[in-house]
């Protein structure tokens, strides 16, 4: 048996998300299905965390073993071979014994990416929010590094979430206006030792209301102070979110 | 009646292309739905070019007749509240009577991206043609030069096309390699008075024959000179062609 970690790619638009469910088309059944062919029996794949439907990853990690005698990387064409033409595996290394992709993450790093203001690109559509409002970028940016620390995070949880602890710390945010060949979008990225269910999308959700004027930067200390889902901005929707790395001590 | 000239952009990935097709969803199509619904009557749209299956557009431009009252703003966005949310109405302005987006254009620039090397995008891959072998841009753009100015394209046209004359004049064509986050892209873009059918993809099948290697920039000229489309490259998919801008002297 070995044990190997693989980083994947993928547009998440024609997911049902990472996680196997009967009759959908997931990532994890999409790989687990390719890993069986390659192996001649079933593999059990391990991503870093469930990403929802609609949500895409730049650099989901994804553990696994199985005892497949070939190199690295021709396993890593091998897949890609036998993989849909939505997904890729851009690396592929062998791991140490009992190698898991969540239990032995240390952080993550997802981006969001919003496109504001009048000029709706469509080839963007399935991988940005669009809001026709033109948002105030720097409000967002100022308001996001109140977030910065070890803090209690329930009110970005999603609501009817019960994790043990709900503390996290975020060691990065930014919001940033990039411009396009098109236009310009805001791209806010946050890395954090873990995340609660929905916490991106709430964050998002509640930068926006800041960006578009209705509340200061300052606003965000009170939601944060709260500990109550209820205060915090809506969620922002599932498109715009991509899983970009996840680092390990391995 | 009045006349109106639109700039749209779309995004030809679930589109049989421009034209009206029975039982197809075509872009004609769902503009022309979305005009008859806003004036109460039947609207004909006329392209400056029919884009096949797959094509995509940042600057396609359609000219119609009508007797909508609207301002020109209001019946932009009564019209992109309409139409599907992979097409946008870019702009809208009123034209002379009579403008006619074929007969008036002067000059229409289209754009092919082309992903090579051993990195593919997933999120790309709508959008280009991806090739896993590196090109060499430079060789493509000195060969590209070739093409500059009045010549009998016949090379380049669509196998078994009819037009009366296969003379046009090129007056810019580039192609460059741009980095991106992930990787990098070949952009080839090119400009003339007019093109035959499927003239873009076939120059850019010919010039990544010369950008792998088997054949030298100098070939272009040969297959120029030849008059035959049996000597060019094979067509490049029609998911890496953009419709970038069409000129007017209007």
């Amino acid at each position: 048996m070995r044990w190997f970690k693989l980083t994947l790619a993928y547009d998440g638009s024609q997911y049902a998300g990472w996680q196997v469910q009967p009759g959908q088309r997931t990532i994890q059944h999409e790989l687990e299905e390719a890993l069986a062919r390659i192996a001649g029996t079933r593999v059990r794949a391990v991503a870093s965390g469930r990403t929802d439907a609609g949500v895409h990853a730049l650099g989901q990690v994804v553990s696994f073993a199985a005892s497949i005698q070939l190199q690295t990387e021709v396993l890593r064409r091998a897949i890609n071979a036998t993989t849909p033409r939505d997904m890729f595996v851009r690396t592929l290394v062998e791991a140490p014994p009992g190698f898991h992709a969540i239990r032995d993450a240390i952080s993550k790093r997802y981006r969001y990416v919003i496109q504001d203001g009048p000029e709706y690109d469509v080839f963007s559509r399935q991988y940005s929010w669009y809001l026709p409002q033109e948002l105030d970028a720097d409000a967002m940016h100022e308001a996001a590094q109140l977030l910065v620390g070890q803090h209690d995070f329930a009110s970005f949880q999603a609501a009817g979430s019960q994790r043990a602890s709900t503390v996290r710390t975020i060691s990065d945010i930014s919001a940033r206006r990039q411009n396009r060949e098109w236009g310009s979008v805001i791209v806010v990225e946050v890395e954090a030792d873990g995340f609660l269910y929905n916490m991106v999308r709430n964050i998002v959700g509640t930068l926006v209301e800041i960006g578009q004027g209705g509340r200061s930067p300052s606003w965000l200390a009170e939601v944060l102070g709260a500990v109550d889902r209820k205060v915090a901005g809506a969620t922002a929707p599932p498109h715009g979110l991509f899983l970009v790395a996840v680092r390990y001590a391995v």
